[in-house]
């Protein structure tokens, strides 16, 4: 049995229609996986006309969401798009949690449009989060060299040090050694845990929050699973120089540029988010809604076939 | 003429005076350049003795720094290397500052070891930078691939942004400006600039920096010169992974890490570290102390040798 995987529309008039619509003019991705799209038809038709592409309705499904009658402007950040972004994912969890799709694969959101169109959150994972009802879940980018998951996803750098407890530690590391084991079959995962500060806080002299509080939760961790899954805290840029992390299974990060500069540079364009700790599967590509290349027929489908290659992958995964 | 160039021991129970030692058994180098190394003898004696290589004394001179009579333990933190450290930088400015010497090259140097030594400094750089009485030195990173210079070295990091002023940023581009001008012989330099937060601060929803600090400062330095040289702020993930930093003759990070971990994975060993902004020239290897491979022949001199080369490079495009 084929995987059922719905593909959100994203932001509209960013280049999740194109990068749909690429992806599901290829044959042999539509022989693979149950596709069903979640989008207004009028926003597949207006992209479809633009990259001249018919539409073979009954190789796939579209769920309609929003309405019809709509102000399609490539590249522009508008409030309709954020709320037509944000009704499709609500549609396409609903259906996730009545067990009638087995994924969700989520082209970008502005969070721009998401709000001025009513959806105050900093992102799928942050929305997924709240309408799922669970604090505990992790983003987890994944490509076929590197998993990295972050401790914090999106505050300012400023805000990163008090944003990061015992118990937000604890909890992500657990989700991410849960996730290597039951999404990706690694019998006895091994995490590489980045530390904050520079020279992984010199004993103290650069920082205080690898004695005081990472180490101590890692110490913590291994003495409760009486062995050693988490490993650290080392210095980022000799951890990512070195080739240390291959040792690894899971890089785990404090914050956003330092988990996310090295995964993109590994990865290259095939990198993609998973979110775990959700009882459906939820992937994304790993790019942004790219408004400066929207409707200009310029966008690379890459990166959402290899989300959902892992979608499909996780899914199976979990059921063997 | 030979490039007049000074190497300092460094921490004696580093691998310090062992690359100092396989440099100085190279033929072609000293044949290349007039080294002339800043060290106890006893030191270098009990190297080359465990290294099994014969001192040829006539093929480079010594300047002989501190006492005799030392205990010499590898792989040891001790109040003794870091004062005989100390002493040979300082020992080293002052012959610079003479003009009897045009260059030097630092072998790494441990802080815990310079402080129980009775020297107060977070490292070379700001050593250097008191010593000479000026706070206009930036640290450039350099290699074959890549110039990374920071805005900060290496605070920890919820002491970053709060480090960050639009006086030091001001200064540090300028060093970095006219190094790229008058030391790497570029006519028409371009710096790429990093946001502080992630995104670059997506328009001030992350953090507050780039609008406010960073931006501003990069319009009026452009504004002075009638022309552009600095461009950003850049996010960081994309400017690495998408290969945006290429296109420029410097990038200028905000932070250790967010500079560092690029750096390292595009330079692989080959990396070094100069001190922009001194009458001198001063390199030094990229790496630390390596306190683990200390006086086991495991050291790998080409990060020195780089050192070398870069030293007598920038020497000579200063001359010309």
């Amino acid at each position: 049995m084929k995987t059922r995987i719905l593909l959100t529309v994203g932001d509209f008039n960013g280049i999740g229609p194109e990068i749909i619509l690429k992806t599901l003019s290829n044959s042999a991705v539509l022989k693979k996986y149950d596709l069903t799209v979640v989008s207004p038809v009028s926003v597949l038709e207006f992209y479809a006309k633009r990259l001249s592409k018919k539409i073979f309705a009954d190789k796939f499904n579209v769920i309609p969401v929003g309405y019809e009658k709509i102000k399609i402007q490539p590249g522009k950040v508008s409030e309709e798009a954020g709320f037509i972004a944000g009704v499709a994912v609500i549609k396409a969890i609903e259906l996730c949690m009545y067990g009638d799709y087995d994924a969700i694969v989520t082209a970008p959101i502005s969070k721009e449009a998401l709000r001025k169109g009513g959806f105050n959150y900093d992102g799928h994972t942050e929305m997924l989060s709240y309408l799922v009802r669970t604090k505990n879940v992790c983003m987890i980018m994944v490509s076929d060299f590197i998993k990295t998951a972050l401790a914090t996803t999106h505050p300012p750098i400023k805000k990163v040090p008090a944003s990061i407890s015992r118990t937000l530690l604890q909890n992500r590391l657990r989700i991410c050694y849960d996730s290597l084991k039951y999404d990706f079959k690694i019998s006895l995962p091994k995490i590489g845990i980045l530390s904050m500060n520079p020279h992984a806080g010199d004993g103290g002299m650069i920082g205080t929050e690898e004695i005081n509080l990472i180490n101590p939760v890692i110490k913590a961790l291994n003495k409760k699973r009486s062995k050693n899954v988490f490993f650290g805290t080392y210095a980022a840029d000799a951890y990512f120089a070195s080739g240390l992390y291959k040792k690894f299974d899971l890089t785990f990060a404090m914050y956003h540029d330092q988990g996310l500069i090295p995964f993109k540079m590994i990865s290259g364009i095939n990198g993609i988010n998973y979110t775990a700790g959700l009882s459906f599967v939820r992937t994304s590509p790993g790019h942004g809604t790219a408004f400066d290349i929207a409707g200009k027929n310029k966008a690379n489908e890459k990166s959402l076939l290899a989300a959902i290659k892992w979608a499909d992958r996780i899914y199976r995964n979990r059921g063997s």
